[in-house]
């Protein structure tokens, strides 16, 4: 016999996860306790429920596995909401487990339509998840517990992967239950394969292009087929634009290469993405930011897309010429043996001068590298700095606005890391939980995280989860005096016209002294170097506020 | 002609409502633009949308009006849930405009069915807040705009009252309408009113009854009926004993009022629902908390439950002997003038006995004034000198945890003041939003706010919105070391298995100064008055931190 809540411990630490995010809570504290209980299963506590499921998701985007949240009834989960949202539409494998109230007075027990809550702090947090998660559910049988989740877990990691949730009332956490009489979860099994039709679809626009270009999207890594993709480039030599989450799949340095693509991408990458005649999107969903509205393809190119979420493939805002609705490797094992039993030489004779066309811009339309030897302190040329030192044990993290532009447009990935960031949504204030998420995933890794006077302030709390467990994250705060990019918009908008765009940022030397993190100040371009090298050289915690001018452009692409 | 934004901005001023509670971005900006354009609407910006809807439920209670909350797409909208869930729990209408991307990218304009995102931060919120709110709908046309923000606003406000939302693209917030041709919205009249049977059903039970209770929950207060209410009790003399959120309405002094009931209670109020042969429930849900799992009422006595929400009339967890669905104003009314004409004499002779046998025990087995001259400081000493220092201009506000309880406990409202705190829900961490929303709402009133060490560090970036506006809000932080409830709980069920509640505080003092808040400590019980006083005597921002006991037990009564 063993207490549930043990067993949800033990189940989580078989699926080779090593720490939970949580906060305890009187809803579920079972859950809390077979945590704290288990012999290998460490806690990571956070502050406000909002960061573990961001933390979740980082960690789980390093390890390639899943992130695992635990959090209280009520409020506990409804403060992760945002978190979720987050892995949902970035496809990130989360699942978190919420205490509820003991059966009896749940609102889904009580079978009474739209009664607001019963139990104390009690709330049907499944109607709330439910359009946000890939499976969700309340466990009222004790014995029901591994299968929902299995099927949870199954959910959160097969085909697109996504969030999850189950939630567990005091009396199904505390129950004792006889594991042996647990039933499993059996998956039907879904073959999301390429055919052969579509390879030969694929061969044949490949061999009516003259300008091909390959979008590259997180899919490529999330379905294990980098290597894959690399075989492919190396075969064919086609130009390479990746989506933001896609952007440290490639180092910008790799010949086929130009970097992100999309409203905030590069002069080249758009230039590129307006002359190709053959798009093929691997693993993208080519978000409207990356597109444009209206769509920025030439009308004459042709748009092949690859996604293992059928509902990307019906989409009416853009053309798509041919869809293939199938896992990643699978597609790409199958097009890369197909390619090499043909005369591919044929096809990429042809994209040579494509490619050096493509390649004799990189240098000048591309925003990378850029040098500004004067203050105030130039945004771009501060991350290019941050990127030219910054070596493999790094791990970069970059918050919303400015922060999340520039990373953007100014990483070169040239040293193979990693960059965590909030993709389709750009939240504002992710970056400390998304450091610690590395950090606890990567214990030997150094985390460079970059974010905004006004993004840090949203979830300063964590500052205090940070110290305390004294993560090896470096947190830059760029000080450019409030929300640069809502500015930004309202110059262009109405004039300069400001609104809540203009408030002092915080004291920062005193909250890192208040929450007791070793604090840096850059307040020159000349001290860049100099004092990145030095938080560089110990391990543990920092934030290192960095002079920015508070009249930055970001470059713009359409 | 007139843009759709400062359409909404003049329909929000036109509600009465002064303040729009708000954070700026990229979704949202015609809306943000047109509040502040605003000639007369005036702006609150917070640091974290989680706490826009908690300042404007604050702000609706005490103007008993609506509160109003602007936040922009995606990120906007869930930061927003835990506040939006508190209100829908604790029945405070408040209206949310958020910002959407533009129609043609919204995942709700392509009626393709699961697919997680499209525009840039886009998400369909709706869909998230649906079942959390009364009213909810997204905005495609233009001229839509009256018909929904008007009936938005009278869900919110009509029956149980409650959260509503509305999503506004940003074509729809930026086109130009003619006022003239916008449809209002017509409201079917719901006659929810008592009817004769139901008062002579009533008048029946009184007559029976030799130990009568009233309980009242904050229904009383919103169907404006405090005066019918003290009317019936002049007439009757009947003991009365309040929900959480009922708590305010009368004294503690008054002679039939025996203060706040339930788990966290008096051993007197628990004895007095023992006791009771019927109970009389006006305005109050009858929590899980208040009446206990199982319910604590005699099984032997009668329930009759007057509530304005049909849905909490069907609850098969407690046995209501009579139900009454009506409007409460409606119902003390028509009660009134009934007892008017007969002989209420005869039914109130039988009561007197009842009265003293209540009235006898009142000062000995309630907890209010606990005097414990000796350190460390005891909760219910602190709060209970709290109680007695203040005035007719103070406002309580209390946070989660041990904060909540004591003030539930030691608070007497002896000059009328209003108490602002989490109810069903005891969330933690709403302290500092709930004291902004209350100061915004009365500006001349002085708010003393109980918080708890674990608490305030939940939204402690709102530490800058209240120094920023300098608020007059005096946040008195309970230090006892950590989650101490949770420790309580823990004690309870594990033998003291702690697991993340003993994690040490916050540096307030550090805190304080590099959020520019003024800082005062109290250390000993004998420096409670002194220090008191001197933040009492000035007008803005105070953080007071309160060295108590962390051993301190919290009086449970089931």
């Amino acid at each position: 016999m063993i207490r549930v809540s043990d067993y949800i411990a033990d189940f989580i630490y078989k699926l080779g996860v090593s720490h939970v995010f949580m906060l305890s809570g009187g809803g579920s504290i079972y859950l809390d306790d077979g945590i704290a209980c288990h012999p290998h299963l460490k806690e990571i506590c956070v502050i406000n429920e909002a960061t573990a499921p961001m933390m979740a998701e980082a960690y789980s985007r390093l390890n390639g596995n899943i992130g695992v949240v635990c959090v209280t009834t009520g409020p506990g989960g409804t403060n992760a909401v945002t978190g979720v949202a987050e892995a949902w539409v970035d496809s990130a494998p989360v699942l978190v487990i919420s205490g509820q109230v003991e059966n009896k007075n749940t609102t889904s027990y009580s079978f009474i339509k739209n009664i607001r809550t019963l139990g104390c702090q009690e709330l049907n947090i499944i109607d709330v998840v439910k359009s946000i998660t890939k499976y969700s559910y309340i466990v009222f049988d004790p014995y029901d517990i591994r299968y929902h989740l299995e099927k949870a877990v199954y959910y959160a990691k097969s085909g697109r992967p996504g969030p999850v949730w189950i939630d567990v009332p005091l009396d199904v956490q505390a129950a004792m239950i006889d594991e042996t009489f647990l039933k499993g979860f059996v998956p039907e099994l879904l073959d999301i394969k390429t055919t052969d039709r579509d390879i030969d679809k694929i061969i044949e626009f490949l061999y009516n292009s003259k300008k091909p270009l390959v979008v590259i999207g997180q899919g490529v890594r999330q379905s294990g087929s980098i290597d894959d993709f690399k075989k492919f480039l190396d075969y064919l030599q086609i130009p390479v634009i990746s989506s933001r989450l896609g952007q440290d799949i490639l180092s910008f340095d790799h010949l086929c290469n130009f970097g992100h693509g999309g409203f905030k991408g590069s002069e080249l990458t758009k230039k590129i993405m307006q002359e190709a005649d053959f798009i093929l999107s691997i693993g993208s969903r080519l978000s409207v930011p990356f597109i444009g509205s209206p769509v920025i393809f030439s009308k004459k190119s042709k748009l092949v897309v690859v996604n293992i979420d059928v509902v990307e493939l019906l989409r009416r805002d853009i053309n798509i010429d041919y869809h293939i609705h199938s896992d990643i490797k699978d597609f790409l094992l199958k097009l890369n043996n197909k390619i090499e039993i043909i005369d591919h030489s044929i096809i990429n004779e042809s994209y040579k001068e494509w490619l050096i066309y493509c390649t004799s811009q990189k240098k000048e339309k591309s925003l990378v590298n850029v040098e500004k030897l004067s203050d105030p302190i130039d945004l771009y040329h501060f991350v290019s700095r941050l990127d030219v030192l910054s070596s493999e044990r790094n791990i970069f993290v970059s918050d919303a606005g400015s922060s999340y532009y520039v990373c953007g447009q100014s990483l070169s990935f040239s040293k193979g890391q990693r960059e965590i960031t909030s993709g389709a949504f750009a939240s504002m204030g992710l970056s400390i939980a998304l450091s610690i998420g590395c950090c606890v995933a990567d214990p030997e890794a150094q985390v460079l995280t970059v974010t905004g006077d006004g993004s840090v302030e949203v979830n300063i709390q964590e500052l205090k989860t940070l110290s305390y467990y004294n993560f090896n994250a470096k947190i830059f705060v760029i000080n450019n005096g409030g929300y640069l990019s809502i500015r930004n918009t309202q110059d262009k908008l109405f004039d300069g016209r400001y609104i809540n765009s203009t408030e002092s940022p915080l004291n920062f030397k005193k909250i890192a002294d208040a929450f007791n993190v070793p604090y840096f100040f850059i307040d020159s371009y000349k001290n860049i170097d100099l004092v990145v090298k030095e938080v560089m050289r110990f391990d543990g915690c920092a934030l290192i506020e960095v002079l920015c001018d508070n009249k930055q452009k970001i470059h713009t692409q359409y």
